[in-house]
């Protein structure tokens, strides 16, 4: 069958941005209404479309502080923005149409293959519903429990309301808070159940969802896929490997984890661990790290998240085959070996493309910043690698960027989340069909 | 024939580095004898370490200043460092083997070739006996142009002197100079002379052995081999991308480019783009240079000189590689193709390779550097990246790193100029025999 010329401009690739794009042009004229705002002054269509964009992206980055800028109408755009861009709006498309009746051609379950890193065609449509229902399950259990922790702090319907907000948010990665000032969570630093409830919502979004339906369904840990023993194994070094540093890094800062007690600074230690690969929600002052522990935090996010979950950066997946590859070279093996079953070496390849060409967007985006924003380079360093992994945090400059950093800082954001590799290829011109019909393939997902 | 256990311990990789530390150390007690000192002192042992370490390894990084420390004694030593540091030792050993008329087996070819990076073992003897011609005619021409320029400003004897000493230096893209203070070239900013025979000593230098030979025998530009193709495409868009780079992030900086005329700034502009891919030589304060230039130079550091040269980095052929393998997988091509030719996947995997295990070195050694060294992050990036590359281009802060600092930024030094992945394989127990077979099949050199 020929397709059309249109049939042929609309890529998987080109779709996916532009529903992103569509959906934070939306949220950006919201948000600048006055209606939106709690001053009653609409906000200006720049930094409403900043809000959008690092809602829409999950990431978290804010120019305007949430509680003091918008009202409830403002906040509801906001988590919505966040609740859809987290799920992947595609997820989201696939659900209205399943309750619609609509039946869905194979060029919109390649769209959705493409959103949710999906490589066999079948069982996509099961996929999206189990998503849908696995997220709001989570969501509402840990909202519950933090809803029941806020009463303590205010009354009881607005701890009902923080409560879910804060669950998306956290289980979306998004790192968006009410608690006012951008002081994000650091008023619970020591707190054991805000701390714990918003790890776990944290880690279970970003282990990505084929990994928690492959545990949810798999009858032993022998029978768990390649790619969900690469993901769990990775995320629990992550994780444990990043607390251990900054608890060696900060410990004696007294403007971070000095002043708290060995188990306190544990804690602090293993959120900000657990934070820093996505989330973006703070129990410390980001400002006052030591450079240490900010080179610490780069690397983290740069790393991410893993496949196919609400976080950015390069992913686990991505990192622990080029490290396989790696140590295979130098220690003259043929094959990259992991859990006992051969990568392929596209896999391989591509997982080395990704990294290089993350790389390569994170130096462009700094050097970038470096040209009109007067701070120290490893904030701005800091800046670009925390858009680039959808975190969200900050060394508290980004209220300070210029009208230019914010816009590089915004297509940052976007091309984070929307993936560097499927960004340029909606960008290019030719061929990408063909990329498209050989990368599905592969074994692995690593980016 | 089964090889002694010995036989098998003794790796090219092992050979070639194992004669570099001996190198140094011999370097290092002859610079550390009051006998080589100015004052009549002995240096302390850890300074003069460094000091043959940054000779050796044709670095260029200082503690202390080569002119006020070293009497002649002492320069002479430094000299003969960068000489048979830049030459490769191995040349220097495969001449001296020639000449007293040894036979040489397959195991010194083996090292040879690994020291060389040259892909077949044919030829090995005459290529070096071709490098040392090559090197000692360049060397004195040009050296010649410099003692004349060079005695307007002082007596003969010590213009001679000055010629031949700053000749070798920038040949061997060493970068030592004996203008006293730290001072490098700065005085000669807009001397077309000096700035125009170094710029060409440091070029030439760049381009490796092999591509200087395939220019200098093909009948025609088309017979060119596919490397040397790469190698002068590269390292002249470098050059020219790199000066206006230059011209345009330092022309209003009153510390560096701000006085000059447009024509001295242009002159300037090209001598920081020649010198920062290896030779490090300055003209200019890099200690005054902006964030953005900064982070060019660091880019430009990175990439380095090219394969078989006496210059560092990931090297110009591994970044175009990995640039045309990134260009074909964004525009959906089936196999990377560079001048009508395609390139071998093994080659870019190895290039792949390369520029993670260098960036994974870079990023632990500025980590390391953060811990101990009180600076801003983008100076200890730019040491670090300056030592990797064996450019030995500072923000002025060498002299005050803490022994620590010194240490760390002395072993970068060798892993840069042995290449971390012979480094890697040295140091690797076992089974680096068969990556040795492997890796000598392929098309092009890496790095
Ligand atoms: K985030
Ligand atoms: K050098």
């Amino acid at each position: 069958m020929a397709k059309t010329t249109l049939e042929k401009w609309f890529t998987p690739a080109r779709i996916l941005t532009g529903g992103f794009a569509t959906l934070i042009l939306i949220g950006g004229v919201l948000l600048s209404l006055p209606f939106a705002s709690n001053s009653g002054e609409g906000l200006n269509f720049l930094d409403a479309l900043f809000t959008a964009t690092s809602a829409t992206c999950v990431t978290g980055l804010v120019v305007v502080d949430t509680l003091t800028q918008f009202n409830l109408f403002g906040q509801l755009v906001i988590l919505s923005l966040i609740q859809i861009g987290g799920l992947g709006f595609m997820t989201v498309t696939t659900f209205i149409i399943i309750f619609t009746g609509r039946r869905i051609g194979l060029r919109e379950r390649l769209v959705i293959q493409e959103a949710l890193n999906v490589n066999s065609l079948e069982g996509v449509i099961r996929l999206a519903r189990n998503i849908v229902l696995i997220t709001v399950a989570i969501e509402l259990f840990f909202a519950a429990i933090l809803a029941f922790r806020f009463s303590m702090d205010m009354p009881v319907d607005r701890a009902i309301y923080y409560g879910i907000f804060h669950a998306i948010s956290s289980f979306c990665n998004a790192g968006f808070d009410l608690f006012g000032n951008f002081r994000s969570l650091t008023g619970y630093v020591t707190d054991p159940t805000v701390n714990i409830v918003v790890m776990i919502l944290i880690i279970l979004g970003g282990l990505g969802f084929t990994v928690m339906v492959d545990v949810w369904k798999a009858p032993r840990p022998e029978k768990l896929s390649l790619h969900t023993k690469l993901v769990l194994t990775m995320t629990a070094t992550l994780l444990i490997a990043g607390a251990i540093g900054y608890y060696l890094l900060e410990m004696n800062n007294p403007k971070t984890l000095g002043p708290l007690a060995w188990n306190e600074k544990l804690l602090a230690a293993m959120f900000a661990s657990t934070t820093a690969r996505t989330a973006g929600y703070a129990t410390i002052d980001y400002g006052s790290l030591t450079d240490a522990s900010l080179l610490w935090t780069i690397l983290l996010m740069f790393i991410g998240a893993s496949p196919g979950s609400t976080g950015g950066g390069i992913k686990t997946v991505t990192t622990i085959v080029i490290l396989l590859y790696v140590i295979s070279i130098l220690t003259g093996k043929e094959s990259t070996v992991a859990f006992r079953k051969r990568l392929d070496p596209r896999t391989v390849h591509k997982s080395f493309a990704v990294a290089v060409i993350s790389a390569i967007l994170l130096v462009t985006v700094t050097f970038a910043l470096t040209l009109t924003e007067d701070k120290e380079f490893i904030r701005l360093l800091f800046e670009a690698t925390s858009a680039f992994g959808t975190v969200g945090l900050s060394t508290n400059l980004t209220p300070e960027l210029t009208p230019f950093g914010r816009i590089i800082v915004m297509l940052m954001m976007f091309a984070g989340r929307v993936g560097p590799v499927t960004l340029a290829l909606a960008l290019t011109l030719r061929a990408q069909q063909k990329a498209m019909i050989k990368y599905p393939e592969e074994k692995l997902f690593v980016g």
